[in-house]
């Protein structure tokens, strides 16, 4: 079902009365800006915009996949800080006949599924499809939120899981073959914050999630914190290619530094996580960044701004 | 100057660059979220997209005016709370080309026009420029946040300033007159924070911004106090038609009800803005839109989606 005839503000109160209801105090969809209560310490606060044909080609994954997608790549932020979110707000510019309640229906589902509702909004009519969900959070406790730029000469580096399914699955989806397990990580990508977490309060020094590709990404961490990397091997999902771990990206699986991995095993085992996966270790020489002895060339992948 | 050939990453480090720097303990731009201190007792979020060609047209209006903008209606969104921003994030999807510094020079200067730094953002590929501003407020203090829901049977309704402005100026640059104060008025909105705290001081009990149209606007006022309104007179903008003011939208002048209309002019001029201009009064019965004893017909303009 879409909206078409119905106007803006007939499909904003459609869709707002199949969301979550405010409890006693709050305002959230309806009014000018939505009211919170506030975190006590540090507010979080971050903005990614999902294009249709670029972040997500629609003649492969359904419209509730893109909404879950647009909420989980935000949630996955937050979970790269070790944060927590508290609320987000959802910008939807998009054409006519877009079918607002499948959008809807997948950002819900992603907003219950990380405890993150949605509290305010905007609809917009564009040629083409953008989503841009804005997440709100906590960063409350010790240690402080972790950044890109902290990591040492001497941290291991770590992952909380293989790469590449994400890709791979597109590729199966380019082929035909949509089922799977691998599809399913391209269709419905999981934001790692219980494990995001963990990795804060083990002691985590700099953190990242995985969406441009593990090269690329790697590479914020190292350029913030000025030190380089000697990666030994890639956990690579089970059905994709080395190419697709390294390049692929939209995994987000988080990579971070911690300088006692010993201590993190046992954090993500006391929160009853998977393992995280030693891959390697920070070094002194920015300019060192080798995968297996090999230079870890820029085989990251940007959304490009040409 | 574009970014054209410099990739997504190359162009968020400069666009930083050229922003205002964190103070210590925050986090701003470059990193996967912002970390900024909480108000103490609400939080206000407020997001809104502006597309080009809906709700600018870029053939009159820069794109450093259509970034300002975008900075502008979220800010007032904020002001029709009587809250007070503490930040934003913007992200940018756009074509091959967009003229980013530009955007971000409009951008930055209502951030500082109303003390709202950039601390975050996104940028990625998209054949529509659409910029999505979302602005973390404070909602401090007491009385709290004005929403559109208090308005109650023999409050005065107010207006903080003149009508219809900003759809004559675009009138004016239609036809190729393109200077003086309705154009500027359509080129650069103005958020009309001041007015918005000094209300919710005075005792507003429902506020909203005119952004969809005077018609509009109210009419969601209305609608969620349950209350019906007896306008009496508009304040017209000199150069602008009866028709411009009630339909025309954009203005961003606040439209508010109060119980007390003198206590509200005494408390604007006490904080050196300019008396507000009482237009009517809230009636019993919600079916009573009126204008002059005539029909408020649903005159309002929505960003139409069909």
């Amino acid at each position: 079902m879409d909206v078409s005839g119905r106007g803006e503000f007939a499909a904003i109160a459609r869709l707002a009365a199949r969301l979550p209801q405010p409890p006693s105090g709050d305002v959230w969809i309806g009014d000018d800006a939505a009211v919170l209560p506030p975190p006590g310490e540090r507010l979080l606060v971050a903005t990614d915009a999902v294009v249709a044909g670029v972040h997500g080609d629609l003649d492969f994954v359904s419209v509730a996949d893109f909404g879950w997608k647009a909420m989980a790549v935000n949630v996955s932020d937050l979970a790269a800080m070790g944060g927590r979110p508290l609320a987000a707000v959802v910008a939807v510019a998009g054409p006519s006949g877009t079918d607002l309640d499948g959008l809807y229906e997948g950002l819900g589902q992603a907003a219950d599924r990380w405890v993150c509702p949605i509290v305010g909004g905007d609809l917009a009519e564009c040629a083409v499809l953008v989503v841009t969900v804005t997440v709100v959070g906590s960063g409350d406790g010790q240690p402080p939120p972790v950044t890109r730029a902290g990591a040492s000469a001497g941290d291991a580096l770590l992952v909380t899981g293989a790469l590449g399914a994400s890709a791979a699955g597109l590729r199966l989806l380019r082929a035909g073959q949509g089922d799977g397990p691998l599809v399913a990580a391209h269709r419905r990508p999981q934001a790692r914050l219980a494990e995001g977490g963990a990795a804060r309060a083990a002691g985590a020094t700099a953190m990242i999630d995985v969406s441009d590709g593990f090269g690329a990404d790697l590479g914020h961490v190292l350029d913030a914190s000025r030190v380089g990397a000697r990666v030994e091997k890639l956990p690579v999902a089970e059905g994709a290619t080395m190419v697709e771990a390294l390049g692929g990206g939209e995994d987000y699986e988080l990579v971070f530094s911690a300088p006692d991995p010993e201590r993190v095993g046992h954090a993500f085992a006391a929160a009853g996580l998977p393992a995280p996966i030693v891959v390697g270790v920070c070094t002194e020489d920015p300019a060192e960044r080798t995968l297996g002895g090999q230079p870890l060339a820029a085989l990251g992948w940007e959304h490009r701004w040409r």
